[in-house]
């Protein structure tokens, strides 16, 4: 038994999304798991009341189960980081990872500010000793299978030793939460070849060649659209944050560019459902924040209540499978 | 009246791609303009009656106009850069780029070895003052107008100063080869606040908010695809080389990758037709080296003859819009 806690009051579309979010999860995983809806509980109450006015019976009585866990403060899109910390302790964040600092919840989900979500897990969910930073990890969908990629844009300048813990960050990732074997690492540069890349990846190729992973070696921003580099399938994309948020938000970007010309060229809707629907977003819910002592799952603050009940979904594989403890034996290695 | 050198030994297809694409130039360019076949003489030779057995005689008269130069050594794809300097000076690369610079040639066109023609392309052209190194500008589709990204590939590690001058040369660029009236520059960062970004892109943002170009601010990663953010059009990406060149061959990657998966689906190759057209990159010509005093044209190893072709025609642009003597008033600015 699970107990996750969902951040009522962050992202573009709250509180109706979350709430809608959490009616979706509550039908999916019954009534074995705890779902705890962290934010201002007069503005819960009533989106939940409007929400299930005329659901069914089921509905309701999984409604009945939520744990309601009050958070007077709200935290903006645009307030700093620093405000989940000092500014407003009592909003959903700060509360809702206190929670599971006390032992109280074992995973947090939102899709609010990114910066403040990140600075509050770290400072009161900690970080596994022998990290100095966490990652963010990203699915990326490819032709073949999914791949993860590392950091999207926690870190912008890396240190050789960084993107080595990127590596085993991604590799317990592509473990626990993608089912993968023996997860292939790729560290993403501009050539095969060892000596190809900036300062810091051209050191961390060296670190990698030498830390036991399954490492492919370089791999170049054409092979990830495939999932795939000449020496095989990738599991784990390894690169800085400001690449990986770079290509993360051009890859957005870029597939409804093409759908949308698509469609002027007369390629009607129907034909690119299938393939619209296999590169959504939404299927992989969120991001983890990874190196914490803990499980806090970062969502795109415009998520759709399916992409935050695939958010919930992830947060409790993440519990599930004891990622957190694997990537303290991981980093203490 | 141009003369514009081509190196018929560089690319996965020399020498027919070269001569191909030279025969398709002369036609459209007609008597004016000289072509220069720089490489092997004989096996120039071989090639070019190879392909116009047959051919009409307005085309056995533009190739009688060809100046073929003899170049003895080939510089292979696997080669060091050094080896254009050093070790194979009487190949096509070297003996292409001295005629421009004893000033028996305006502009040099090559698919071959980038980093050698890089290498020799700095070595004999030499940059203009107050650049330490060149950059390559790549021009990618986008859903509105085609936007220069640069550096693409040739300076990984890159400083403040360096980003701020590839919004020069980009410039030059946009203005000169893609028309663009007051280029709008945007610097590529991982969110539109000037305070966002690794440390060089936030000290470059500082520099370029007052060095009096029409600059846009900070850009993400999803305003490329779309060519506009929400400041206006784009015509000019600022980035290190690094990110520049993950980028690009992403780029290149991604739309060949949900074609495949569009037709797997049932949308025809006719369908797709228009779309595939708009995103080619062969209609772009190749990518200049920016920065070297001259002109240096690098097309993808992969050319086609219709590729090749429009980086002839982009030679003779950057030469006839005189861009090098306009990046040198810039950077000396």
């Amino acid at each position: 038994m699970a107990r996750i806690a969902l951040d009522a009051m962050g992202g573009d579309h709250a509180p109706q999304a979350p709430i809608a979010a959490a009616l979706l999860a509550a039908a999916e995983l019954g009534p074995d798991h705890t779902l705890q809806l962290v934010g201002q509980e007069p503005v819960i109450r009533d989106e939940l009341a409007k929400q299930l006015a005329g659901a069914s019976p089921l509905l309701q009585a999984a409604a009945e189960r939520f744990e309601i866990v009050h958070a007077p403060d709200v935290i903006l899109m645009t307030d700093k980081p620093s405000v989940a910390i000092r500014g407003k302790p009592q909003a959903s964040m700060g509360v809702g990872l206190r929670l599971q600092a006390e032992g109280k919840s074992d995973a947090f989900i939102s899709a609010g500010n990114t910066g403040a979500q990140m600075a509050a897990s770290v400072f009161i969910l900690r970080l596994h000793d022998g990290l100095e930073r966490p990652a963010i990890g990203t699915v990326f969908p490819t032709a073949k299978q999914p791949v993860v990629v590392l950091d999207s844009g926690a870190n912008v300048d890396c240190s050789p030793k960084e993107l080595e813990n990127f590596a085993q960050l991604g590799h317990v990732y592509a473990k626990d939460i993608l089912g993968r074997e023996k997860p292939a690492i790729g560290l993403l540069s501009i050539g095969e070849e060892s000596e190809k890349g900036n300062a810091a990846v051209k050191e961390a190729h060296q670190l990698l060649a030498k830390n036991g992973l399954n490492f492919l070696g370089n791999i170049e921003g054409r092979d990830i659209p495939m999932g795939v580099c000449d020496r095989g399938p990738i599991d784990v994309v390894v690169c800085d944050g400001f690449t990986g948020n770079v290509l993360l938000k051009f890859y957005e970007a870029v597939a409804p560019m093409l759908f949308g010309m698509l469609m002027k060229a007369g390629v009607t809707k129907e034909q690119l459902g299938a393939v619209v629907h296999s590169l959504d977003y939404a299927k992989y819910g969120g991001a983890p924040l990874l190196g914490v002592k803990g499980v806090s799952i970062i969502c795109h603050g415009k998520s759709s209540p399916e992409a935050l009940k695939n958010g919930i979904l992830a947060g409790l594989r993440a519990h599930e499978s004891k990622m957190s403890s694997h990537i303290a034996e991981r980093v203490h290695a």
